[in-house]
């Protein structure tokens, strides 16, 4: 991945792009923001959707398809990796939101458990609407650390 | 508020009427729920809803609006009061997906938080958006306070 | 509860009483603090250690000891007391450092639901320590919730 | 970083050995553990209460010295970064307290963050501490990243 991914990603949320800000790479107070290192607004937004679905959908299917269901549905890896996928997508459309710097390679991770978590999810009964949100997390995250 | 609310409130979820699980307030193994408990699940949507949106427009307004205008948008009242019902309603939208028997009791105090919230921002230039976006939050955790 | 409890709360981290703030019940810009009203940044203290203990020892409890036991230490109603405790002292922690003007009504909301969880852990095996972490995190909020 | 790190990650909370668990490399059902791949537990909770100290520590100066200070302490890119930072952090010590399997790249990540942030804090007044619990916050999830 580009060293350089955070700094368009950084670049997002600069509503006010008359005012003073601190470039995080240059280091030094800059007026506006170059245009060609914006990133899509549209992209962004999307991947905050994706994100925000996956930490819904793997929250609300553990705690209670899964809990409901026991047996695999409970096993620790399984459960774990439902859990942590949620906590890690929060975190992530917190990230997306407040215009991080570390956003892209925060979400370059983030793909990487999406990933897992849908490959887990593949192996047990009732899990494909789980394992399909993780799938499209993972392919808008991965969208978003390429930019 | 009456304090039966958690009762019919922690059955939302149960998507296995089928299956044994502990009443926390009759404390024991009960089979199944009383429909007539069970709170419609379009209301419990909605309410998810909004505490997701009220989540995500204050974390993001206090992070980038708020922080690029300055001055009285970053007085530590009014930021802390962002920050703070962000993260409230994502706690909120946590309890409700997982199926929180406290859900009606944490949204009563969710209610309040918002309207503390939309009451500052009324006061600041260019926040009416986010205004809107608490009022909303907070009349629909009353409705799921008062269910 | 009285409703001037915040009142005392939301000043105690007030680190520069020479700055203007806004008053959240008299709701006008006010200069420094009346002494009397501030708690004792000890109790503060205590608060946010054991409700970091409890958010800290319920999440590890669960995702580990009751994820590899199973059987009851996986049942829904038990399983989601102990994540949802977790989830709601972390925001306890948060609003307490953050120096919210709200974390008195909200100490009193998480002291219930510590004491539930206590409950329930203490119907369990094995589930000593988080029980007793648990019942001195609800007496901690309480006294919070007093001041 | 190597790709194994996380297998010896994963293992640090195995606490029932003799249960079968499913291992997220060979991804298959194991019995036990591979002793010499599990990692200093000590390690794993000093790298969880430097997460946990620089959560609080950089929520807490945020909300107060920052907000109450104004000027460059409300600078968006600092206080962004002292945001991101606790939160970031604060998911660093669920990961590690649940037994994720990813914690390793997890702190490789965080270790980036923290490094930013004490930087960002070295060149403001009084923010010393916060800039000292950063890169100790840093060095354990460097070390916790290299396992």
């Amino acid at each position: 991945m580009c060293t350089n991914v955070q700094y368009k990603c950084c670049h997002r949320f600069i509503m006010n792009p008359q005012h003073l800000y601190f470039d995080p790479i240059r280091r030094e107070q800059v007026v506006g923001y170059r245009q060609e290192k914006t990133m899509n607004m549209n992209d962004m937004q999307s991947c905050i959707d994706a994100c925000n679905k996956c930490y819904q959908t793997c929250l609300q299917t553990a705690m209670n398809h899964c809990l409901d269901t026991g047996g695999r549905h409970v096993e620790p890896a399984h459960f774990r990796l439902m859990m942590n996928c949620a906590q890690i997508c929060q975190t992530s459309v917190d990230l997306q939101l407040s215009g991080s710097a570390f956003c892209a390679k925060y979400c370059a991770l983030c793909a990487e458990i999406c990933e897992a978590c849908a490959d887990s999810c593949a192996e047990l009964d009732q899990m494909g609407d789980c394992e399909k949100v993780c799938r499209d997390c993972a392919n808008s995250c991965r969208a978003m650390a390429n930019q």
